[in-house]
């Protein structure tokens, strides 16, 4: 099996090479798609940096399986052996409308339990990195352990669809989570916004729908700096099929559910 | 009178000068003071870059007017002669909370027609600057004119409190509009948000409630690339007592007062 430390060394080696391409094809012209509906956006490049990782995982590691958003990696049904999580731009609509504001993800896990994390701000030059148990970081620097808050002091984000009608959530159950909290912001980018809550620049992120590898770095991120990581039920993630995410410093964790989500029917 | 020419090179300097100033404060500890209401912030640093301003441009142009944030410049009541407005920090929550996205924010107006607007995002060293007429430029990069776009693929900025209950707005007007745009960001900086718009990374932003240092800048950047500005009533802003407001890029600005704000008792 491969150590933890090698797979370490190529996945930031692949991630600056796959954030120079990224970069590079500001100067190109994008060819975008539609995938599931017409805001569920695709480009050249998603497929092309989910490839570029797919070629080099596989050559360098021939038994490791690689569950990545664009389909081009291995149909997964479990998370036995190493399996590569894989985002190659997590924010494909900033991707599209801001040049910025995007990142690649990637969490590999070993038997389902995660050992390193990866979040690349490409634009920022910002690279978030954990491996499990040995410090969270940006770049070189270390990451300091979060302090508890509360809501009344911090700056929650959210998508403003949430509280309004949508198929996943009664917007009146977290609308009063936005008025007592001291801001709200949102980001696009799941990625960005687990590595700004592993910063402490956000003290918490609530989204009601996430695929595995919108979060599989991300929240290893949060955990190796002591944030608390659920889904909305408070129920540990489903890393196969997908599911909601609510993060946080800890203490937040606990008032949330006791203030806002504990007891309503409709989750 | 001075020249837009000479007071467009000082302010250019003063701006990169109070971002050193704002860089170096990182490394010290901020003091924090309660404004109007918990969340309403002013640290030690808004006072000191003000301060900076006030001085720089008295000394300077000794027959200008100031109209600050803090309330060091003076008393203002009417927009006779120069008046240079100014908010030294716009997004001060985010300079205590994540030491980035906030911005100083210039817009400098002789007898209320506005000259001159900048907006210096410091963490990401760029500087958004107009001279009325001129062209819009984000640092040496000329800003495209903006293009029409439906709301349907629009990137709307705008903050979830202004769907939930609030004092300013019937939640249920604009939750329509959040429903059917392509998505909606938030990034708790009024005057970064206008410049996000200027430089086409953000299709529209609409909020309730600003002061005239929080847009007096960022609106003659929208308007030098096409957009269009009002408040939510489609009227002209209110540069003494502060406003509603809503930029978009053309055409869009149109589509959602027919399709959303219009006819509304409730504005």
């Amino acid at each position: 099996m491969a150590s933890v430390k090698e797979m370490d060394t190529y996945a930031k080696l692949w991630m600056k090479e796959a954030g120079s391409k990224l970069r590079a094809s500001f100067e190109t012209k994008l060819n975008i798609e539609i995938k599931t509906n017409p805001n569920d956006l695709v480009t050249n490049m998603d497929k092309a940096i989910e490839t570029f990782f797919c070629d080099k995982i596989t050559e360098t590691f021939p038994e490791h399986r690689i569950f990545g958003e664009e389909g081009m990696g291995n149909e997964i049904k479990d998370l036995k052996g190493t399996v590569w999580i894989l985002d190659p731009i997590d924010g494909t609509l900033n991707f599209i409308h801001q040049q910025r504001n995007f990142a690649i993800s990637l969490g590999i896990y070993e038997d389902g339990i995660g050992k390193i994390g990866m979040i690349y701000d490409v634009v920022n030059d910002e690279l978030y990195h954990v491996i499990k148990g040995e410090g969270a970081f940006m770049n070189d620097q270390r990451l300091s352990p979060l302090k508890e808050v509360s809501v009344s002091k911090a700056i929650l984000s959210m998508n403003a669809s949430w509280v309004t009608e949508n198929r996943r959530i009664d917007p009146s159950l977290l609308a009063p989570l936005v008025r007592d909290a001291r801001g709200t912001r949102s980001y696009g980018s799941a990625a960005l916004e687990l590595a700004y809550v592993a910063a402490g620049r956000l003290d918490a992120y609530i989204t009601m729908r996430l695929m595995p590898w919108d979060f599989a770095g991300g929240v290893l991120l949060v955990e190796e700096v002591g944030g608390e990581v659920s889904n909305i039920t408070d129920k540990k993630l489903d890393f196969l099929e997908g599911d909601s995410l609510f993060v946080s410093k800890p203490g937040l964790h606990k008032e949330v559910f006791e203030k806002y989500l504990t007891g309503n029917t409709s989750l």
